[in-house]
């Protein structure tokens, strides 16, 4: 390197000293976990515990410690608001607009997530958090609205390629059940035969030889996810953002 | 709202002061920006003026400024760095591990654009910029030759379900540069016949009933994408991440 090169260098500490005003934001994380109950999509939220949005809802989310990954974060807030630790966070996006949170500058990262809400218990230890209908959600804090939409908008180009959605059924599940849920996901009303044929060129589906019992329509019969697609796929969804 | 509840708030201020030491974190955008040219996919990056990586190239990227939205910052540092001010900035993920930045804890946000080299005359103040292939891109500074894979992944699965890939090419282009340039993207050899029958399918382009002339092959057929497309498609594009 040429001494006319080096001048132009500055040490890392040099660099923060001089922009020492920049070292003062703080960034969060929200989960926006969906689940699938009585035919409908449902995100988990919790109350607001600050005053300037009392009685609102808000995502599960804390701000990032400084001397924690920023992709770690989200997994101990889901941890120690649920007691989940068996699910897969995938990032979404990053909303930064300057007057999002009223006690400064924060930035927070969203993460999406798709639960079985049957398979997985929530320990909650905070008797306000709660699943919440996406038909009619009120206004949230903050910009957690948006955040949700932006995860549904994700949510929904993701069923149409990988497998994810599964993630959000019973291991065994009927075909009218597994289109109530793209209906629930895509906010829109299916036709039966071009579902059923559409399903069957993913070649997702093992029939299982079995039929529905205790249904309160014809029984219809019952499939699960061919083995070894469901985890594959979703490693797969992590790489692509990761 | 009961008195019961009503305890459990705080405000914004106080939920600033007791959390004081979060606001220490400093927030960057880096630019991946993608360009074509002689068969390479090539990205633009900087000389790193941190002692740190002395030597080093890297992304084109910034702090954000307090007083300034996320996703306002790639734009300013596109604008002041290359004179480019008409280019479509997708936010594609965020990156934190705790050591990334030798300066302290900076989280970056990572853009990607697509640009066409021949038609966006950089305006480059500073000659330490450069197009770099993607091919041989040595060491990089910071983890940026990670950011860079991530928007690759990204870039690669795009490029399947819309006609975001023409912003590489000239307005008209041969059969030929549009399977090299998919080529470079790939990292595959694709079959000529196939991938002319899937590019058929996908109902994108317009025959122009013109010749390519002065190339050393045969002259193919000249092609555009069809009329309204490239810019709706990159809305949605925009749309998905937002």
């Amino acid at each position: 390197m040429t001494a006319d090169i080096s001048k132009k260098l500055k040490t890392a500490e040099v660099e923060k000293i001089s922009h020492i005003d920049y070292f003062k934001i703080a960034i969060s994380v929200d989960c926006v976990i969906f689940g699938f109950e009585n035919k409908e999509l449902r995100v988990l939220l919790i109350k607001s515990d600050l005053e300037e949005f009392a009685g609102k809802w808000s995502l599960l989310g804390d701000l990032v410690k400084v001397d924690e990954d920023l992709d770690s974060a989200p997994y101990r807030v889901l941890r120690q608001r649920t007691g989940l630790d068996d699910v897969f966070l995938q990032q979404v996006g990053s909303f930064g607009a300057i007057n999002r949170h009223p006690s400064g500058r924060v930035i927070t990262t969203a993460y999406y997530s798709l639960i079985n809400i049957r398979n997985h218990k929530l320990e909650i230890t905070d008797n306000e958090v709660h699943w919440h209908s996406l038909k009619n959600l009120k206004d949230l804090a903050f910009d957690h609205k948006q955040i949700i939409e932006s995860c549904l908008q994700r949510l929904r180009i993701q069923i149409m390629d990988e497998p994810v959605i599964f993630n959000l059924l019973p291991e065994k599940f009927s075909l009218r059940e597994l289109q109530d849920l793209y209906q629930a996901i895509l906010g829109i009303k299916l036709d039966r035969r071009n579902f059923r044929k559409k399903i069957a060129l993913k070649n997702w589906l093992d029939d299982l030889d079995e039929m529905e019992d205790d249904v309160p329509h014809r029984p219809g019969k019952l499939y699960k996810l061919k083995t070894g697609l469901k985890k594959n796929k979703l490693i797969e969804a992590a790489e692509k953002v990761k």
